[in-house]
């Protein structure tokens, strides 16, 4: 096995060279761009990784790894349309840069370019890729609904919040791992295995994103320090400190999520002292490690070698210390 | 074989039970919805109707066919939102009864479940299923995208209009066809040449649909008719027109098409006018007549029984004879 970089470089050079070529320009366009912004691409390289953890050169989940990233970039294009968000890793959304209905069509035909990359394996492995990759397809639409129905609830649970971060986030992670098992061919055990430690891991990333959302470095983190509190987003932290309050501490915090102020500074103060006052950011600190352990229990059940365990192991406690 | 009612019955039962029971129901209530409100279900009849013609039970073939419905059904969504459409079969789009995001969100899950129907096959079959759907599916997103393109163009030639109709809807009934020869475990040859049947088929059942939106009966044609012109839609009609009309008549026509009156009665009377003075309505029942024959032609080429030849043609025949 490699260092991560590796693995990015592999993946940024394979994706230097991904120009669709073909007619209307108008539908492979945005394609061309949206893959042209970048990004961590963490779930191709995941991909990669776990097919050299199971003794399978890179290059050969290269197709799979390919498909992840469109899919990710699909399920990009078609969420910044339902917000409405004008920014994609710095720049415009595909549209922004065109129209609704471009990024629409676009998106559409990434998703079926996707499931092509899997045509480069005979039948019966492109066959799991595809199940798995349907599957999990349908679960990141489920997730997205969950969390579009969460804005207009006021009774959303714990359970499921984390079955909605599970859904829109974690299965996707899990699933690029299980991939480059399905191309290495591993056991049903070793490929069930590394799912799971896939879906804890993508759980614990998602929590540790609400986390330093409100928490993280302004210097470091990548986005708007404090953009889920200027959104009212139901988080983690705002769900265990709604838990924890007391009825003064309840009655602020629902306030302070009610009101869209000019200036946002004082708000975002306001709910992270609630945040740390409650005990709730403490508490999601404590889920995060709580999810990363599940995920490195897993390895331990894992038929590899013990030096493959500590690089994967590695490479999750270099992603939970991360600070963007 | 079995006539075509008989395949629209086991469809139309098939479909009665085709409730999606899943949480979250914004997700899955839109897809339930659009599925009940019925349609021609021309295309999976086609996989049924295939698959007996290469001595297959059309159950058999149910699972590909409902995967093809599904898909047209997840165009049709999308397409509704692209195009602002308020109706579809007489009831509310799916956008217009909840919203615009819902629309988005549920046709790519119903893109997703369609690839889902083809896992009921073994490895090999599915595999040559889901390449065929694929492939097929991004060519009616090209199709699509090079209709929002000729939108705003004025130097649309008939060789680009035929690609266009031909990726839009003809690609998917001949693929329909394919399917049915897939299951059946046809030979090559003879997949090939009922997707041939189905494409040449496909073309002169668009091109009848130009014709009769324009000429067709206001009593028994489904849509409004004019609906078309109204639009100033560049249909082959229009364009044979431009092609074959002297410089008074041509300007003529190119002024009607860049107005929209109140009342659009006289619009439509001086278009159709033109349509049939300049020979392009004639041209137009002559490039039916064209593809319609070129579809029979394929059929002979066929290695199967002649009854079945002459079902295929029958249902050509019919279909061509239709007045909605």
């Amino acid at each position: 096995m490699h260092p991560v970089h590796y693995y990015q470089t592999l993946i940024a050079e394979h994706f230097s060279t991904l120009s669709i070529e073909k007619e209307p320009r108008n539908l492979y366009d945005p394609i061309t761009y949206i893959l042209s912004l970048g990004g961590k691409r963490m779930r191709p390289v995941l991909t990669l990784m776990a097919a050299e953890v199971f003794d399978t050169d890179a290059g050969k989940a290269m197709a799979a790894a390919t498909a992840v990233e469109l899919f990710h970039n699909f399920s990009l294009i078609h969420d910044d349309i339902m917000d409405d968000a004008p920014l994609r890793r710095g720049n415009e959304t595909v549209h922004e840069k065109w129209d609704i209905n471009t990024g629409i069509l676009s998106g559409d035909a990434m998703l079926i370019l996707a499931y092509q990359y899997f045509e480069q394996y005979e039948p019966v492995v492109f066959s799991a890729l595809a199940k798995l990759f349907s599957k999990t397809a349908l679960e990141v639409c489920e997730g997205q609904q969950w969390d579009v129905d969460f804005e207009q609830r006021d009774d959303v649970t714990i359970p499921e919040y984390l079955k909605m971060i599970e859904y829109k986030t974690a299965v996707l992670v899990a699933a690029a791992m299980k991939m480059g098992a399905i191309v290495a061919e591993a056991s049903t055990e070793n490929a069930d295995l590394i799912y799971d430690f896939g879906l804890n891991l993508g759980i614990a990333f998602q929590l540790q994103d609400d986390y330093l959302d409100a928490f993280g470095d302004p210097l470091t983190f990548g986005k708007q320090v404090g953009g889920d509190i200027i959104e009212n987003k139901k988080t983690y932290l705002y769900l265990k400190a709604l838990e924890f309050a007391d009825a003064t501490t309840k009655a602020e915090l629902l306030h302070l999520f009610s009101i869209q102020p000019v200036d946002n500074n004082d708000k975002i103060a306001s709910v992270k002292s609630v945040f740390e006052n409650t005990g709730a950011a403490k508490e999601t600190q404590k889920a995060i490690e709580f999810y990363t352990l599940k995920a490195f229990a897993t390895l331990e059940k894992m038929d590899i070698a013990s030096d493959k365990k500590e690089k994967l192991k590695d490479f999750g406690e270099n992603l939970m210390k991360r600070q963007v």
